[in-house]
């Protein structure tokens, strides 16, 4: 394996000799292993390899991917290597992960990534009734206990129309509810929740220990950014991340990933969005 | 005055008259005193004749205007005379509304419209602080006053940025809270709070007694009507109409204005858009 994460007692050691140096660089060095990129943010940053080599420069030390990026495990591994990201979790459409788990399961372990998320469900996919969102939860249980056994974790990323509600209980709550916490975590797009209507504070109290990640984005109010769909870097925007964070840190979220669908200038976003959270994580 | 609306006891034959009819017939008269448009839906649908004309057609009996939507006050009454439409209420800009208040009144008055509503600050006119928002309630409030001595009675419309809290309260509750509900009604645009992340009941609680309107517009999925700025008709998209059109109802809703920002087709969403509230409203 090329790529490994530091080890424990290295990672301990690190800390240790930066506390002696300042506080405030102690928090750099512990926010690299919490805040990671949604590598989609750069998909119009020509090659992979320069999206990679723009993830680096902009401080990223982890990075969720899309799919396999139309690279081989082997190359992977050796952009992953070259610009030292290490991989959080790969976005993976929910017909590939069940017609195709061998394949996707074979390449992650090979990059030593064992989380996959369900990043979006086509608007034919989805269900508009309680029973079709409880159908989905359980086939959702289904295949995470499935990947379970292979040593992978499953999890779910939601958009605003999960925000849904169906009998006063949201299409999302209605999919985790239907699926145990151990085969279905939550990848929590906090913009999108607030788009759809929902506190996204609520669902990381009411998640709490099953929020794999956050996506880390904020929206802008209309007539701001209205030519990047009013996305903005977090803390930019209208959220209350005064709320979100505390919320999102007692809830246990492994990641805090940084997104933006549509930036016209990637790295600037990319850096504003990871400097605001580096330093507004405790 | 070309245009009256019409008197209680015509009113009241009429649903008198309908109500031996069908009881169908009967809840349509009555929504007819209800429900109305805001005419910027129509902006892009040909002449000033045109959009009035759609509205007609699509079963509109009132309309809410923009300015003075570049005619004069006797052109506008022969307009509202011949396509049988009553004016709600007409959205001005602040800096018109504190610079020309006179000629804004004496146009309103002729059309024999009461209700002005501030529709819309611009970026560069945001605050973003308590205090600027606080400033902002203040500016309304006198506005609102000196506006009630000449017979008239101001509104609030909001968007998504007032949805942004500020020491845990949002900007849209610091505005209204910092004026007095004679001075400053509020026209709730559900699908706008709901997108700023708040719950449009929580307002519509709140402030009972206070709502002018509601704009009746929903939010569709991301995915669905993207070209459309994602705006759907009222009872086609993501809010919770079971919940919103009670908690309206019960804060005397004095009208349920149906909008559309960005339509395709706007014949099919206004008239789809006042059929669903015609249907659901008591």
């Amino acid at each position: 394996m090329l790529l490994r994460k530091p080890s424990g007692s290295w990672l301990l050691s690190s800390l240790l000799l930066l506390s002696a140096v300042s506080f405030s660089a102690t928090a750099v060095k512990a926010a690299d292993d919490q805040i990671a990129l949604q590598g989609y943010s750069l998909r119009n940053v020509g090659t992979l390899e320069q999206q990679y080599a723009m993830a680096h420069e902009a401080g990223f030390k982890a990075i969720e991917i899309v799919g396999d990026q139309g690279v081989s495990a082997g190359q992977m591994r050796a952009l992953l290597q070259k610009y030292q990201l290490k991989v959080t979790s790969d976005h993976v459409q929910l017909a590939d992960l069940e017609a195709d788990t061998g394949k996707i399961v074979t390449f992650n372990k090979a990059i030593n990534n064992h989380v996959l998320i369900v990043p979006w469900l086509k608007p034919e996919q989805r269900p508009d009734s309680i029973a079709g969102w409880k159908q989905m939860g359980q086939r959702l249980d289904k295949l995470g206990a499935a990947l379970k056994k292979q040593g992978m974790q499953l999890g779910y990323h939601n958009h605003n129309f999960e925000m849904k509600k169906y009998g006063g209980k949201t299409a999302l709550e209605i999919i985790l509810d239907n699926a145990s916490p151990q085969n279905l975590m939550l990848e929590a797009d906090v913009a999108w929740i607030s788009r759809g209507g929902q506190d996204p504070v609520r669902f990381l109290q009411k998640y709490r220990g099953r929020i794999f990640a956050i996506h880390a984005k904020d929206n802008a109010a209309i007539g701001v950014r209205d030519d990047e769909m009013n996305f903005a870097p977090a803390g930019a925007g209208l959220l209350a991340w005064d709320e979100i964070l505390p919320a999102a840190e007692k809830a246990g979220t492994r990641w805090y990933i940084v997104e933006h669908d549509l930036p016209k200038d990637p790295r600037a976003i990319i850096t504003s969005a990871r400097r605001y959270l580096e330093n507004n994580l405790k």
